[in-house]
């Protein structure tokens, strides 16, 4: 199968792509990853395990852990060694997470209660520091300065776009390039970095890594644009996260910087007050909605996110053909077509 | 001078040490490290450098990496490696008080507001990931997975301890034992690293590590006692943070603990209902501090602070005699004798 069949240009007739060639790919090597994940989130402090788990058992799709693992079937890589730093990358997205909620107030996560609202934002906050903590644990015990350093950077990365978010939001002014800036910060870098260790465990040449680096980088934005789209999509029922929390939170997606950017005046007038703070209600929302959708916004953001999946499986197109390269593919098809 | 004059024996006539000489002694170093504390915590986000520089530049002794010079000066080491590992150390530690506040919810830091007071919670929460994640930068820029496994380790050590604490909180049958497991945990597991990985750089044997790991793991205990005993002072005026903060929060520390055991019924109601959440006044905290007074309980626990201060001193008693040695030991004496 080559790339070229799943080019994934407007018109194209839909194939309704799946994750299972991912799942089936990495489902050995993902029972290896959630045992380490598993004992390792363990702690003679009991409420370690208890939040650490209600949220890692709550299940999420371990995308980055199964894209290192990928990757490294991609490299036909025959060790276990990414195991260990499949899950410490899975434990830096978890800390992320709990912190993440702990920011947005957030009241659902995975389509259950957020860990800050069971266990309450002090634990959350700490029990994320230790997730954090625990993961760089698992590299050094590893044992890879490489590594190490692509994923300290790529933590630092992360938090840099966290802050930058944070600053960018209830701003309306916030434009689609920053956006894509944040995105590539908060979201890609760990896609990227979850990648391109695959490459290091495997030791090969620089341009290895960079491919990998690039098909991890571009899906990762490829996915935040799909989940953005979610969020205003109104043709798709309830996803995991609370529908149009985005919204309620003033946060500035791609939804909403093209539907501002191409609104008229009164248009532009609802959408600085509802970002600005304004309480709004679920009649502002159905009315962000209506904006979102008269300006195709929801539309061209999914159009975005192909642009980003097309990069992704471009980046990886020069590897010779295998059950690997397809399920990769598949997956960065999957990623902008969910509609959940 | 020998390690025995500096003995903390009670009746011990009062020397008044200082921490001058420990201060002279890194004076040159200190300045490599702040210059690297505040280059790394530079980034193109600008709200990153404004909070970090809040509480950095707000003060602090910055004990930890002065630990490391010192250490490494008693070692007699040479080079500068350590500066940029002892920024590492400052910026855990920053991190962690980051963190802190925003669970304790403080009002005030280091004599001014507590930075989420100003910056807010959900900045401080994130800007701790930064440096967190930086101060793993730096070391894995240092390059030695010795120094690495040993700041993994006790990250994962504090954050345990600070979740260990969080479940402590309010419960007022928490006895000294548990408790000195908390401190060792969130205060004097960083202490320690802190000395042990001059030992690394300075390519010691283990037992040099021990030693050091055994002088800063005791002289954290002791610096957390004393700062647990002024909170209750009658005699001491107002410190950095906010007097009876500990009390209000209902916090177990060891003045609290002692009061409750060596208590009559009246007393123990008293401290139940206090610490396990009922709104306290400044007249709760003036009967606290009496009952802690009538107990003995400030003196003894200042008591236990100096048994972990002489093993500190046993601990490098050891070490050819030289000024870091002696700075060390009186920097020791300084942290039980302090009344702020």
């Amino acid at each position: 199968m080559s790339a070229s069949v799943h080019r994934l240009y407007p018109g194209e007739p839909a194939q309704a792509p799946t994750l299972t060639p991912m799942l089936s790919l990495t489902a050995d090597g993902m029972g290896g990853v959630n045992q380490i994940i598993l004992d390792r989130m363990q702690s003679k402090i009991p409420l370690i395990p208890a939040l650490a788990g209600h949220l890692i058992a709550g299940g999420g799709k371990r995308m980055r852990p199964m894209l290192t693992l990928a990757s490294a079937a991609l490299l036909e890589y025959e060790g276990v060694r990414h195991h260990k730093l499949a899950a410490a990358v899975e434990f830096i997205h978890t800390a992320t997470l709990l912190h993440d909620d702990v920011v947005d107030r957030s009241d659902m996560r995975r389509g259950k209660q957020a860990a800050n609202v069971v266990f309450g934002n002090p634990a959350a906050v700490l029990v994320g520091d230790f997730l954090f903590s625990r993961s760089f644990e698992l590299m050094v015990e590893d044992g890879s300065l490489k590594v190490l350093k692509i994923l300290s950077s790529a933590s630092a990365i992360i938090a840099e776009g966290e802050v930058d978010q944070l600053t960018a939001q209830r701003q309306v002014e916030t434009g689609e390039e920053r956006y894509l800036h944040i995105v590539g910060a908060k979201t890609a870098a760990l896609f990227a970095a979850a990648c391109r260790i695959a490459a290091v465990v495997a030791e090969r040449d620089p341009k290895v890594e960079q491919a990998l680096d690039d098909y991890g980088r571009n899906l990762g934005i490829a996915f935040q644009l799909a989940d953005d789209a979610i969020d205003y999509d109104s043709e798709v029922g309830e996803s995991g996260k609370d529908k149009g929390d985005d919204f309620r939170d003033g946060k500035m997606t791609l939804p909403v910087i093209l539907a501002y950017a191409r609104g008229n005046e009164a248009e532009r007038s609802f959408w600085q007050e509802a970002i600005r703070g304004r309480s709004v209600d679920d009649d502002d929302l159905a009315h962000a909605i209506a904006l979102i959708a008269r300006h195709d916004a929801v539309r061209d953001t999914r159009e975005r996110a192909r642009h980003f999946a097309n990069r992704a499986i471009d980046a990886i197109s020069g590897f010779p053909v295998n059950a690997a390269r397809d399920a990769m593919i598949e997956a960065v098809q999957f990623a902008v077509s969910r509609r959940f």
